[in-house]
């Protein structure tokens, strides 16, 4: 994925409204990197808690994507105090990755 | 955010290049629910390490991005073999904190 | 089990242990129960990495014994610090279980 | 700590009464130990949880000291599933870390 692409801007709308979203409420205060980990440590705990026991049917989507949604918002909020391109840094990872790890049809017989 | 704006698929765009990715190297296999909440909670280990100590300094801004990255690719992988919609996720989660948190202007004095 | 037997005190023991080897390298002041718990954190990712891909095999039995002596140090050092009684705590926590989880012989026919 | 001192022997009591405890229930065909290690995080995260916004005070003692006990629980039980003897991997670990960092008064000036 490109940069210069429109939809990698998703990060950072979601980065700018949740910025908002803070700043009305006077909460960036609260919001230091090592805050926003123990508040993203919790929200994996809770979506852990949802496939702990192995259940044989899947756990109810609404609360499944409710505990991706926290993360993500987390996450997402952790990366624009800590200074983190998410777009930039998912796309150099990814081709990272294709460099670490050739797809099967390139590997010598 | 409404789903008919283009950079709401920038999920749906990564989520597609790792699916692709996996499938080109026989990885969905591996890629249970499950599987990938457990290798989700190895990176968010990686990345609170990185500020476990309260260092002065930030953490070298490189190795954060990394951990950023491999936490969302794999809470994106996850919301994917899930069944995730995590555009739509996100955006319903802000619109309940709305409700939930009212900004300080609106409240009683 | 009550405190009064002499094996109550393994968690103590252990902290003491954990406390002076902390004095002898000037570390306490970075013993914070903040810091802890995300030092814990980052144990409990390594442990997780161990199972993560669900492996045929168990993994080898010395890192996961390594990994569970990591959570359990820095568990142990962070109840000291944040001032817990581990044994009363535990033996506390299983009398409640026993109320909440009547066991089957005892479950209405 | 040696192991032929009786304080050692509490996690294995620990350990001896949870498993009675999950017998009693029919619970051991869900203590697998990757089952264990996904309701460790999500114990984990609830400890997290508390101190996620850097109270000034501490969180109340009680919440701290329950958190403390479902962590080491399910640490406890996962050991005893997965074979891990935990006395004596934390004497082990304890041992090496001394290796690893001299103490203040052991280094060159």
């Amino acid at each position: 994925m490109s940069n210069d692409e429109l939809p990698d801007d998703w990060p950072g709308q979601v980065q700018r409204e949740l910025r908002r979203f803070a700043e009305a409420r006077d909460w960036p205060r609260y919001h230091t990197p090592r805050n926003l980990i123990l508040a993203l440590v919790g929200e994996v705990g809770e979506l852990a808690e949802l496939y702990q026991w192995d259940p044989p049917e899947p756990p109810p989507m609404d609360r499944v994507a409710e505990e991706v949604a926290d993360v993500l918002i987390y996450l997402l909020r952790f990366a624009d105090v800590a200074g983190v391109d998410v777009a930039e840094s998912v796309a150099a990872k990814i081709a990272r990755n294709e460099q670490r790890f050739p797809p099967i049809e390139d590997r010598p017989a």
